[in-house]
């Protein structure tokens, strides 16, 4: 592996779309000083594309439809995969690691589903397995993660991973729009694709969430250990709800080592989530990706930039040919994708996370009592409770007014309650059985809140 | 410099102050996981101190005070040099870069000074040279630089870099004090040290400037070539009249790739300056460091942590040790400092900067047009004037008065005016020049401006 003689450095690109074409075009414009950094000049090869004709600013010579034989040249070292999705391109790359070609992928979701297959490729040929373009675009993050922070713990990773959804919850934040009505602006300003399910369900957020964790913690995580809630239920009164409470709602991917009695664990969620306005995650607005990571020494860390854009990505693609390449140059691999730790990955039942649930009740007399006393039989405690008058009637901040058995006319009244932390399982639980009870008219809204490394405090308290 | 055979990789220490005692912590406590990321034990063979009985924290058997001797050691892979300064330090690194020991230093004032002479003694040995923990304690920042954005062309590097001064500054901001009292609150709660002239003054940061320009330039920049002012000069009214203007006044180190007719160059400058409050850096606070990073294919990035502290300085440290290791067990070789695009350094008076000046004038006719003939003699182009009454006479905002010739008592006022930008030379003769007009009663502050990529609109301005 240890050299290559002076030659030109030969680069293979899969996928010639939005992100390929800014590759292609960095590759020529820095030519002389991408040579001057690796050492060796950077030569691409071969561009594999489905529609030759669709790519008239790429060399005609370069073109082809023959991805797998563009993979098998000899003159090949690099292979730059940015055509996405599982098959064909599995099977390109582990062929093309097999036989001693590095790889540089911003395909998070095979990284995501099969990546343990890609790095074992890797380690036994020799080849470097880089995708740093695979979460959060242009963001330096995974280098940050699984070299900077190498001789560091790792307890929390925590990030807006998704524009899209981060758009429309800005929007909706900002405006007042409900989830329908962002979700249109998100797609008339070209942020949202024509079939959005893959980023307003979570999917996309999710993939991400594995592979930060996988790195995070030396655990293979794969997409479907991971929890996935996306933002189609988040409503203008979710919204309005965090705002009264100093919060606002960000989808988060959260990726936590959490110590219990068995030994640490993994939990991998994505979730809409109410975090306060004060953390630094919760001014990152519109198609922005911010991610927060919380190490034993390094205390806490954020990393913000553009999530997305072909220019953006290109840019996270060029750093890991640039290191790929002069690893060949100069000898050398990059770092081994370990999952020595193999930590157990906790249940999303199992997870302590903290609810913020709106209830329609009857304004009478002994209703907190009894919801306060479900919460109780699920051993889940409230950190605060606030009763807000539904038709104007008056309202008693901090602490909710309950005046006994005293005989009160019904007046429709919202409890608006926080809890402290529980297993998810219990909080779920909870809110089913409070739909049953006579004084509940119904669950107007129930999300998650992350203080995420915050005390509880600074969310305010009833103690 | 491929393998070590399995052996445990020996790590000598030198220094073990309040970074170095939390190094030798966290190697002890997580031996096993940092064998597992490097894929060989770390050995602490030894700690080079200058007075032994102040370590009992430390096993007896590894202290020495003799750091030539540790240094030499057959069994010495890695040098850690927490020390700091230029002498002894230098010679001992060198020597040891020399004899094919990679190093990790944290030490600022070295690697601005003589980086280049360090750099070159690794490259001709083969050995490593990391130094993340030299510029913003636990961020990670040269790694992300160097490496991540190796495909990039990075256009500007400009963060707040030294915690003591962003406290005083971010005190004076939120309490009205003055430099002094500030100064001593700081003092007092442990963020300046009892001499503070290395932060207050700005070497602290100019060394930093040095050391990321050179990085993200490939360009070798020493702490000489970078114009450096501190916060001694910073009063309460500057912190007032930038709030006045939307913004907030932070010590900034500012690296950036100039485009002139002869070609690129580097400016590379440390000093206090008015930022938009919209932008990410204005929201850094405390001790907290944060370094905005614009590439031209990346877009805008934040990178934001604890900038000092021992755990936080430690993990950095950690991080440059694991990868200097796994180089020694699995072979190859961390990214070299290249200066190859050797660019020369603009002076500051050559500096395209704005300005934000404060004059004392006396209310009467025709000052106004006195002060703008002066900044157009010097060719500088005004972007906003204010006029405010000193003696709670009137005030026009926007667009300042002037009556003609029209005879009126003479009032006490001040004109607030900033500039589009200009070089700094012809700035700073507009101001000396103003002193010299009769109607001129004195500078009551000048500050710089900084939009950071932010166009001029977003601060404001009379067309």
């Amino acid at each position: 592996m240890v050299g290559n003689d002076g030659r030109p450095v030969g680069v293979a690109l899969l996928g010639c779309g939005v992100v390929g074409s800014q590759v292609v075009r960095l590759l020529t414009e820095q030519a002389d000083e991408l040579a001057a950094r690796v050492g060796a000049p950077l030569r691409l090869v071969g561009v594999a594309v489905r529609r030759p004709q669709r790519h008239p600013d790429v060399p005609a010579d370069l073109i082809t439809t023959d991805a797998a034989g563009l993979v098998a040249r000899e003159d090949v070292d690099v292979v730059v995969e940015l055509v996405g999705g599982i098959e064909p391109v599995r099977g390109l790359l582990l062929t093309a690691l097999k036989n001693g070609r590095s790889v540089v992928s911003a395909n998070k979701a095979l990284l995501a589903e099969d990546g343990a297959a890609l790095a074992a490729a890797a380690a036994e040929s020799g080849a470097d397995l880089y995708y740093e373009a695979s979460v959060a675009g242009a963001i330096p993050l995974l280098r940050p993660i699984q070299q900077s922070l190498a001789g560091d713990r790792i307890v929390r990773v925590a990030g807006i991973v998704n524009g899209t959804t981060n758009f429309i919850l800005s929007a909706m934040a900002s405006t007042g729009a409900n989830y329908a009505e962002a979700l249109e602006e998100a797609g008339r300003l070209g942020y949202a694709e024509a079939d959005p399910t893959a980023d307003v369900d979570g999917y996309d957020a999710a993939s991400k969430a594995a592979i930060l964790a996988s790195l995070a913690f030396h655990t293979r995580v794969t997409a479907d250990d991971v929890h996935r809630e996306g933002i189609r239920d988040v409503t203008a009164a979710d919204i309005a709800a965090a705002r009264a409470l100093g919060c606002t709602v960000k989808l988060l991917a959260i990726c936590e080592q959490v110590e219990g009695p068995a030994g640490p664990s993994v939990s991998a969620r994505v979730h809409p989530a109410m975090i306060p306005r004060s953390h630094p995650l919760a001014s990152v607005s519109g198609a922005y990706n911010a991610v927060f990571i919380e190490a034993a020494a390094a205390g806490q860390l954020m990393f913000y930039g553009q999530g997305a854009g072909g220019p953006q990505t290109a840019s996270a693609v060029l750093g890991d040919l640039v290191a790929a390449a002069r690893n060949r140059v100069i000898g050398g691999r990059g770092p081994r994708d370990s999952a020595h730790a193999d930590l157990p990955i906790v249940a999303m039942g199992d997870t302590r996370t903290r609810y913020h649930v709106s209830l329609d009740v009857s304004d009478r007399a002994g209703v907190l009592a009894q919801v306060a006393g479900v919460f109780a039989e699920h051993g889940v405690s409230i950190a605060t409770v606030r009763q807000e008058g539904r038709n104007g009637t008056g309202l008693e901040d901090g602490v909710a007014r309950d005046e006994g058995d005293g005989a009160r006319d019904a007046r429709d009244a919202t409890l608006v309650i926080v809890t402290h932390s529980a297993p998810d399982a219990a909080l779920a639980a909870t809110v089913d059985a409070l739909t049953g009870l006579d004084a509940v008219q119904g669950v107007a809204g129930v999300l998650r809140v992350e203080g995420l490394g915050r005390p509880v405090t600074e969310l305010g308290g009833v103690s």
